[in-house]
Formats: C-alpha cells, structure tokens, sequence
C-alpha cells in the first residue's frame, strides 16, 4: 500500500487556498459537458435473479452542464461522490449498472448546484450464463453499456444496452452457390459466414418497470443465424454450422429480427421509449464490415 | 499480384443469379443505416494552397437508409461507387476529405434508388505544416475528420474535423502551489501539465464557402497551453514550457477559447452552421481523464 | 439463457466422427504455438492477505506446440480445461492469477498428449488498495499480467507482472528552465509533467518462494516522479505537483529506480530469475512518447 | 501554420544550458532499449517496380541502448535524424520501409556515440495490387512491418513482413457435417468459415539481396482457404465462397503453406535467415480466436 504522506511539503501552511473554479469565466460561453472520462472501478452487482454477488469491472464517464459564468467544474467531487458511492454498495450492492448510473447521475445534481444537466456512462464486461449445446451450464462474455441522464428537475433517463457476438451466414451468397452448383439445390448449401456484433440498446424513463440485460442479451442471441460458445465438441460445431445455414441472415435480417422481438417483449413500455438496434458483420469475405442499425422508438414500430 | 481467376469453378453456367437483397422482407421495419465500415483507400488529395500532391490513408463508412419493404441494402455497389471515385481522382485529385465525401453521398443516392439518405464518414492522419521553435519547417501530424449528409432532394451538409494533440497546464494547482510556497508567488510556479486531445468540427450546408482544416487546426493549436512539436532542442523545450505555464487552461478554458476564435474566423457563416468543440486532458495527475465539450451553433453562439 | 438444443439437427445419427485434426499433415512442419486467444473468463481470486474473494476479468491465450506429424492441434479441450478449472475455483479460489496459469499450463500437457511445450498467458484489471493522500483509504486501478511457459517434463516458469500509472517530471527542462528564468533558481521551477507507464514484470521457477503483485506495484509507484491518485483535493493537487517536482525523472531513470528497488526487495530470488523493467512517459510537450527498458536476470544486476 | 517563435521568453539570455542527460547516472545499470515511441511520420517510396511515388503513413520506435555511467539518451537526436531523414528523401525517396529503418538504425549509432546497439521498427497501412475476380484492376489494404537491428561494427539485420486479411473455411467441422447430413457427402459442404489474419516476417542480414513485400503478400494470400477482395458482384461472392470451401484450412494448415512456399521462393537465401509465420482466425462459431505460429530459420525448414 503506498503511503504518500511522507511528502506532505515541509513550507505547506492552513491557508485558505483559491477557488479557481470558481472563479468567472472571462470567455463567457456555457458548455454542454463537463468531467472525467475513462474512470475505472470495481462495482459489486447483486442481481435480483442470482443467489451470489459478482463484480463489475466498470470505466465511466461523468459529465454535468457549466454556465457561461463559471471558469471550472469541480471535477474532484465526480471522483469524491463515486467513491462514497462504490463504499456504500460494498454494503447494500446495486441491483444493476443502470441503477448505479441514475443514482449518480441524481447525486452529481446535487454536487454541483450550479449545474441543469448531469450524464454517467458506463460500459463493463459481463458474463451470462449459457447451456451449452452438449447440455453442461456455462457462461459467456458480453458487453454491458448503461447510461443515465438527468435535467435538473426533470425525471431520469436510464438506458441499458447489451453488445454481444453471435455468426451470420449470408443468405445472398448461399442462394447463387445453389444457382451455380446444381448439387447443392437440396441439401445445406455453403455460404460465407462470420462473426457478428450485435447491439441492442433500451431507454426508459426512471419510474418505468426495469428492463433485464439478460432479456436483452436472449433477444440478440436469437437475432443471429446462431449464437456462438466457447465450448464445442466437434458434433455440436457441426449442428451450429447446420443450425445457421439452416437461417442465413444478413446484418438487416438481423435488426428486424431484434426490433420484432422488442415489440412482443416490451408491449407493456410506453411510446415514448428510446430503442437502438445494431448489427455489424465482420465479412469473412471483404476486409471490411457489413453493418445495419436502427433509431427510434416503440411508439415508431408499434405504427 | 494475385489471380483468382484459376478458381472459377468448373460448374458455373451463365446464368440469371437470385437477387435476393431485392426481395421482399418479412419483417417489415425501415433501417436508419444500412452500408460498410472500415472500407480503406488511397485518396489523392491536391490542397488548393500546395503545390504537390499528397495521399490520404483514408477509412471510411459509408451508410443509405433502407426502405421497410425491401430485404437488403446492394453493398457491394458502395464499393464500386469508391472504386471509380479513387480511380477518377488519381487523373484529377480532390480538393479536401470533405468534398470527396459529399461526391460520394450524392453518388450513394443515384446508385441506390429506393433510398431517401445517405451518410459518409471518413477519417485519416494529417500532416500540417509548422514551423519549429527553432526556425526550422517540419510537419506535425493530427487527425482528420470528415462527413457527408444527404436527405434525396435536399442540400448536402459537410462536416469537417480535425484533432490535435497539445498541452495544458492547469491553472488550479498553479495557485494553490503559489499560496502553499511563497518562492513561487513571483515566478513561473509548477503546475501538473499534459497531454490534450482537441477537437473542432464544423458542419456547413455545401454551398457555403468551404472551410479550411488548416484553419482548424491553428485554432486548436492556439487554444491549447501550447502547440507541441516533435522537434525541440533543450533551449526550445524549457520556453515551451515556460509559455504553457504562462497561459495555464483548463480543458473548459480550451474548449472556449476555441469557440472565440471559430466566431471571430467564421463571420461570414449562416447561423445554422454547426459547432462541435471538445478538448480531453489525459490528466498527469490522474488515471482517468478531464473532459469539456460544447455542442452549438454559430447562432446560439452569436447571442 | 439462451437453449441451443431445440437446433439439433433432426438427420443427425449417433457415429463415429472424423477427427481431422488427428490426420497426418501432409506439409511437415513442426509449430512453435498453436492455441486459442482472446479467451475472457472471470476468475475468483482469494489473494492471501485479504479477507474476502475477488473477481479478476481475465482474458487468456493458451498454446501448445505440434508435432510436424500431426495435422491440427484439439483446440477445444483448452476450453474444456477452463471451463473445468473456473468451476473448481469457484469452490477453491485460486491465490493468484500466475497459479492460475502454471496450473492451465500443467494441465494443457496432460490434455494434448502430444505436445512437448505449453504456455498460457493472461492479463485483468486489478484493483490495488491506496491510502490517499487525504489520509482515507481506496483503490486504484491496474494492469495485472501472468504467464506460465512448461516443457514436458521440465519445471514449469511462471512471469508476474503489473503496469501502473504514474507521474513523471522532467529533469531536463526544469534545469534549463533554472538557467533561462533567474527567479527560478531556489524554488520549485516549472517543467513538462505527464503521464507515464510503468511496468514490472518477474519471471521465477514455479518452486521459488512467490512474488507478490502488490509489491511489484509498490515498487513501480515509488519509482515515479509521483503516484497518482484519483481523489485529490486542491491542497493535495498542489502537493502532489510539488513531491513530483522535488524529484524530476527521466524514463531512464524511472526503470533504473525499478532495478534498484527489485535488487533489494528480492535478495534471497536465484540468479537465473528474469526482470523486464519498462517505463514509457506520454511527453506532454510533444505527440509521441519516450520510452525505456531492461530485459536482465537477477545475476546480471548483481555484478 | 503556427507561429511559437512569439513565444520567447524575454528573460531568456544566450548562455550554456545545461545538459543534464551527460551527467552521471546514480543507479548504475545499464538499460537495453532507451528511445521513442510512436512517431508518425508520411515517407515517400519510390517502389523499384512501379512507375510512381506513393506515401506511407508511417508509425515508428527508434530505440538505442544506454551505458550505465550516462543517466539519459539525448531522445531530442532521434526527430532530428528523422526530420533530416524525411527531408532528403522527398528528393530521392527510399525503395522500401526496411531499407528506411537500416538507414535510421545505422545513423543511430552515429548520433549516439554512447550507444553500442539500435533498433528502429516501423508499421504502415500498405495498398497492394489485387487484378479482381471481375478482371479489374484495384488495390487491397495491408499492414506493412519493418524493423531494422545493428549492432556498432556488427551488420545491420532488417526485417521486412506483411500482415494481410483473407478468410478460412473450417476442415474438421466440414467432414462432420458429411458425416451427419448425407445429401452433403459428394457436393460442396457448409462449414464455419472467418476472417483470418495471416502475418509473415522475414529478417535477412542487410547484405543479401532483398525480400519483396509484394512477394510475402502474395505467398500469405495464397496459402489462405481464399484471398479477399473489397470488390465481388453476386456471383463472384459465390464463387469465392466455393473456392474457399474447395481447400479448407486450419490455422496451422495456413502456417505451413506459408512455410512451405517460403522454402520454394527463397531457396538462394541463406540459413540463418529468420522467418516467422502466423494466422489468427477470428472464429464464427466462438468469440474467441484461433492461432498457430512458427519461429524459425531457413536453415531448420531446409532440414
């Protein structure tokens, strides 16, 4: 542990020190955003669903608005309120990563009272349990992305979001292998396949019922011409293979197929709720990526 | 240079090819954006204010919305698009990143009949030139960033970019260090300084008189603390750091400094015109990084 | 949970399989590392001098040679060797992430029976417990770095290693500033500061008495012009800035302070124990990095 | 262009600054590699065999080693040489990149009288010749490494490799689905098929005749299941696909490909050469990667 009193500087007085900060702006511009990025932590989670707690390892951004008049924002209180914030879960854990953002994002309100807006994103590695295909229990890496945003006031924002890897096989190739290769026309005909990034983001506003990243992270999987495992014996590689040929898909196959299964999982979720959902194919076949997406909301796709 | 046409396969006869982008889709949502990332291209670039030519090592991403009617988006006619710009800019360059941009996002929509949008982003490394502290002309690299809009029958928008590396020098600790030490009331006093990442962006309806990325350079460069250079001797190094601790900044102080200098640049500008201003400090003094941005318009700016 | 098993195949019959990878190569060339990389797991770690369990998010490569003889190497038993080795350790958490890899690399020549060397790498986030200079206490993030390297029948190497950020200050510039500015001359005068990476990294057999991450990490933060931390109030900033200007280093300086600290840290490690020493400072006054670093044995420092 | 010279500092008198890198080191040891990192730099090639100049975007280290008794390599020395370097060949441009690093690496030494070793590597972003399966000409993007070693009075080793993207088709998971789904047995079988990324590097002493990039990028082409091309209407995907899937390979059969054409194409090449071979495939049925790699001489492939 280091110990880095031994420094403390020999001439250092009880002075009242100058507030910088505070001090006016002379280019008198407001900012959009202001903070720290790149803030990394190690946050306990204590899912509703799961008996045991796990740790995220969590990099964020904390930003709030600064008024024209004022020449700093007091970074130091981002870094203070987040670590009594990872104290206090040490304690009581926080149901999710979305949680942990809106009680931050609510707290830097009240930290900085010279600001009307405050945003926390975070982003962290998490592991969903998977059945493997030979029937043993597992887990798989993905990407969890959560962010919070708030004007003062007003009610908090909470976005969830999931980025996870599955396998397109493209359609398009397999039908022309089939036109040019006569042997092929009734049985799995090879096409280019590759690994594919799919994403699927959700906002909602505080009050609305939660919405479970491993909803999310299901929705994706079966988004894919097939999901993908780290543990495969050479039958279960060859099923996978047939199972995707058996549901090639293109990048835009992939976004619809996320959309409509928002749509009958999230009937209950107001209009207005924030859906983003991405897909980008890493083309065995080009050098470069294949990708769709899609911005809008549930009240838009109910139409 | 590689040949694949020894593995023509002996099977294929001439025929109508299924085309099954062009098909019906079962799940009928519209996509926002639909193309290829990470495309990488040579593209001869002729400045206008330079004699030579000189290449840009570009990456792209090129993107038309999709119809909720129509299974799949041609990717393949992206590529071509790029393959017959570069080849016709090699008989007559470019002008800048921005204009090959919005040629592309206009072609984007011809080539795509059934869509209504159309977005290009580019970025490449950027050599500008500078002349050292010790008298002597070099170049320094940065980043350039470059994008293209287009709603079909509408104006093109060009957003051009750049990114620069620089230093501040943080005028809290500078004060604080001046009332904890008195030797340093009179003098040059030591601050953490580092590393700063600034960015300005400024998106323009294409028919407005074009600006220059060396412009935003320079109103970077003179944002910062201080411009740095690859090429400094001791004697220059030391005045280096002497002017950065004669203009300590924060990162809130950078990012509106810019903001002053793109008004007093840019008068001629409409008030629609887009401004997007960050500055990112990789703190000395921290693990984590300072953040400020602002997200106007020359307009909102003006008031 | 994602249930792959409603996809399998209904013409599968229950025969014997071909395993290809078992065929004969038939172009003869031995492999150094044939494995998998990018494997991400998390790994319950129970550090001896701490009272409750840890997650470590790891990401592995694993690789064992292959004979000219053999076609391909059975990649997937290093996943089953994971998979089983995560499940025993999440009743039986390992002490460290070297052990992890010693044993993977114990066992990975068990698994493929034809191999003659394995080695296993891995990398995590750590977080490290820090007393901040406000006198509470917290934790900062890491990089920590384990390897295990074994031939058949030989003792088994294992690397232990840590990257850290700290602060570095000039010694250069501040003394031209000296010369430059007469005000100076007897107080703390300004230089360039930035960011700097340090990184220790210990190879011991896997019968020597451990090394202790925690240690490595102390003795890398100490060799800094200062550590950093990421809660600081103003009158700490401006300590901190003053204990780092108090005493200057160069990247040299920085690796050989490292040298010096492991010389008498491990006096009782054999000769033959391999130290790779690194520090790279990102220049606040210029876009590139000074970068430097010893690749020795204990024995050779000790003459 | 930026304008420091406004920012002398008036106090500044012309006197002997010191040098503080010259003056002892207190920490006796020496140290193996002190330099810079991350120098970007545009470098024009006159390629031997093309009829034009062309640019690379160039990423280098340039390293010295450091005696015990010195406390700091003068860095300042290594963006002279660059700077000088650059500026002469805009005159009479270098033939290759490797040829650039023996030329900096032997200067090194001149400018370093301490220093009794350099090293330079360098990377760049590199457009090959591709004719495409549609008989149009283009280019392809790859990744350029070069390195260049000397040691004072000893000769220069340079390395030249090429890192370049093409895909795989899976042998093992082929066979198996055969083996499950008859109708598969006598036609082209689907299999998981990835992007895969095949590096080769040669090091030669300087003295031998030289290795053409635009030859290893061939050979790793070549000995991928398929090469990759940006540009392939409808049917030239399919046929590529089936192509791909007419010689399906593991990582380690890509390896040994490469290995067995090096052996065929350099068979004047002496046998202390260095070659190394490696292919990473990103897998479509896992979200981790599979790799194979071979460290060796010409000297052991000839035995």
């Amino acid at each position: 542990m280091t110990t880095p009193n031994q420094w403390r500087h020999p001439l250092m007085p009880f002075i009242d020190l100058p507030d910088v900060q505070s001090s006016q702006s002379t280019t008198r511009f407001k900012l959009t955003r202001v903070g720290v990025t790149g803030v990394k932590r190690l946050i306990p989670i204590q899912r509703p669903n799961k008996d045991h707690l796990t740790y995220l390892n969590v990099t964020m951004d904390l930003f709030v608005d600064l008024p024209a008049t004022q020449k700093g924002s007091h970074m130091s209180r981002n870094l203070e309120l987040i670590a009594r914030l990872v104290d206090t879960h040490i304690q009581t854990p926080v149901p999710d990563l979305e949680t942990f953002c809106a009680t931050t994002a609510d707290l830097l309100l009240t930290k900085h009272e010279y600001a009307t807006y405050s945003e926390v994103k975070a982003e962290a590695e998490y592991y969903y349990d998977v059945r493997y295909p030979s029937g043993e229990h597992g887990s798989e890496p993905c990407r969890l992305i959560a962010e919070a945003r708030m004007r003062r006031g007003g009610e908090i924002h909470k976005l969830i979001g999931v980025r996870v890897l599955g396998m397109t096989a493209c359609p398009c190739a397999m039908e022309v292998v089939r036109s040019l290769d006569e042997r092929t026309k009734n049985c799995p005909a090879p096409t280019h396949n590759q690994r594919n990034i799919g994403t699927l983001m959700i906002e909602i506003p505080s009050a609305t019922s939660p919405v479970d990243a491993d909803d999310l992270i299901t929705i994706v999987e079966d988004s894919f011409s097939s999901p993908t495992y780290s543990l495969l014996k050479r039958r279960q590689e060859a099923e996978l293979v047939l199972h995707a040929h058996d549901q090639p898909k293109f990048v835009e196959d992939v976004v619809r197929d996320m959309l409509k299964k928002v749509l009958e999982k999230y009937q209950k979720l107001p209009d207005d709720v924030l859906v983003i959902a991405s897909s980008e194919s890493e083309e065995s076949i080009h050098k470069h990526n294949a990708y769709a997406e899609r911005i809008t909301t549930l009240g838009e796709l109910r139409k």
